[in-house]
């Protein structure tokens, strides 16, 4: 009896914001395995903000999602049937499986999950990708000394939240700006940064020179718009900037109306020395072991706290990747497609 | 018989591009040096676009000049007079003496120009700032690797001309971009850069695309403005720009009509993994002895070929430093204040 999966396919290449029909639902068959490959069952699927990249054909640093292929995702899952030597049925393993129930893979790419650090939904959260890109562009990019400030966007979401703890546990004083006020009181209240700003605010630049009355020393950015304009004129000298996603902007079209802001921001590069620099996770992933070792021992100590926003079903995916672009995910977001058997 | 000095004051802030009455030329009766200070006939002083930011009072890395002030500069001049254990009568010095002709100094920041590598005017030009302008940007920040295309605004200007010949040596293919004719001529056949282009031509992004074919990998920008945004498109993955001027910007006055480019290229940003890096030479000084003797060795191995465009008389330095900010001057600008005895 062959398995069936249902698998969501990217329909239609949007034109601004994503709406259902971009999307399709289907179930297909899956045919018995091969030698050296493996049947999984995904258990968790994740929604990042760059797969909304990905549904373009503009020039990017990855190769689109073809019409009528399944979308792309990072997926924890249980083999349930194998033929691959790496992998045994039970394993919890960590893949690149795409917006889908189940999946043969042959194993490339694929890692074991550690069922003993923490919750295995985390190998997609802060233990995966989201957390590699707090970590690494922080440390890396950012390099935060003590006593710097460091105003992180999206300080709620999956990458955010993490990028705020670290800069506290390299001793900064760090500001974060999120959406609707339980956010804002979340970021400040639970995960201790020291001050939330609302992106929602008339006055979002006065509140943050208010805050950043010694200017700021790091801006972490994954929105673009608005925020980055508030945080422009606030750059200190040798202030870095890590770029890392631009929410903000991933569903525009079209031209941005004036001023022309690019001058404004050359200047600043130039008097203040600035470093902005762009990067993709996948490239930087030799960071991994180091990273996995720290983020493990900061979470056994108290000093990394998560949330993670469930959805269940995979028919409701596309649904919560709309909401994730406009804000409306509270933590992680993450589609339980089965049941987890850790828990 | 007290020794004359005539100096150059700002006299106003300019709005926009500086004028005659921006400047104040006045004569001034130095003392009598005292214990520790030397008397010094400055030779050569250097005009470049930076000085044009200390006119504004506008936040920036460096304090600006005050109103009555003499401009800032640097100088090469002839120790006169020496009651300083470090300086005799005859040395030939490079300080930040200002526009003017004769100065008295503590000698706190001056160093000794060595007469034999080569003429004691390149101590402002090719073996000076300018010079380490190019060098450390170019190799600490643009880090050039052998077969990339580099492309170098003001091509044929003090620091331009140095940066693409550096590019030459360490094997890229480079791409000038000058003003006049006769500018791009010398760049091409005399630095002996790949191609160079007019700023002045309509169609400079296609000439530019056209040109570079493979995208560009570093762009080594002091100019801002149109060359930049016919660069931005063709930037390519891991691509790095070097910032140490906007020449184009300086006396712009109000807001840049649009459309906005900003998240043009923060799109380019994250896309492309760019790094965009400012930075100041005068805070990258300890490269000066690596400096010194690669470049010293290229000029006698001629592979660095430098050009000098002198202008007699202080009195003509402030129409000399306007013309300067619109690319009337053709090579490194120099102002010759009295007669040069090593010559």
């Amino acid at each position: 009896m062959s398995t069936k999966s249902t698998q969501i396919e990217l329909a239609a290449r949007p034109v601004g914001d994503p709406k259902s029909s971009d999307f399709n639902i289907i179930q297909v068959d899956l045919p018995e395995i091969k030698d050296g490959e493996m049947l999984c069952r995904i258990i968790y699927q994740s929604l990042d903000p760059y797969m909304r990249g990905r549904m373009d054909d503009a020039k990017s640093y990855a190769v689109p999602v073809a019409l009528g292929s399944v979308m792309e995702a990072g997926c924890v899952a249980e083999v349930t049937e194998s033929k691959n030597a790496r992998f045994k049925v039970g394993d919890i393993v960590n893949g690149r499986f795409g917006w889908r129930t189940h999946v043969i893979s042959d194993g490339v790419g694929v890692r074991k999950v550690n069922k003993d650090i923490a919750p295995i939904s985390t190998s997609i959260g802060i233990l995966g990708m989201p957390g590699m890109t707090a970590y690494v562009g922080l440390l890396d990019i950012g390099e935060p000394k003590e006593g710097e400030t460091v105003v992180v966007s999206a300080a709620s979401g999956a990458v955010g939240a993490i990028v705020g703890q670290i800069a506290k546990i390299k001793g900064c004083r760090v500001v974060g700006i999120a959406g609707s006020k339980e956010k804002c009181e979340y970021v400040k209240h639970e995960l201790g940064f020291d001050e939330c700003i609302s992106h929602y605010s008339d006055d979002l630049s006065t509140q943050l020179a208010d805050i950043c009355s010694d200017g700021i020393d790091i801006y972490f950015e994954n929105v673009g718009g608005k925020v980055f304009e508030a945080v422009l004129p606030l750059l200190n000298s040798f202030a870095r900037i890590p770029l890392c996603g631009l929410i903000s902007r991933y569903s525009h079209v079209g031209e941005f109306p004036g001023p022309n802001l690019l001058p404004t921001l050359t200047r600043s590069i130039l008097t203040n020395r600035l470093k902005i620099q762009g990067y993709i996770i996948t490239e930087r992933w030799h960071r991994f072991p180091e990273f996995e070792k720290d983020v493990s021992s900061w979470i056994d100590a108290g000093k990394l706290k998560y949330k993670e926003d469930f959805v269940i079903g995979i028919e409701n995916a596309p649904e919560a990747f709309m909401g994730l672009l406009k804000g409306k995910n509270f933590g992680k977001l993450i589609v339980r497609t089965s049941e987890d058997p850790t828990l």
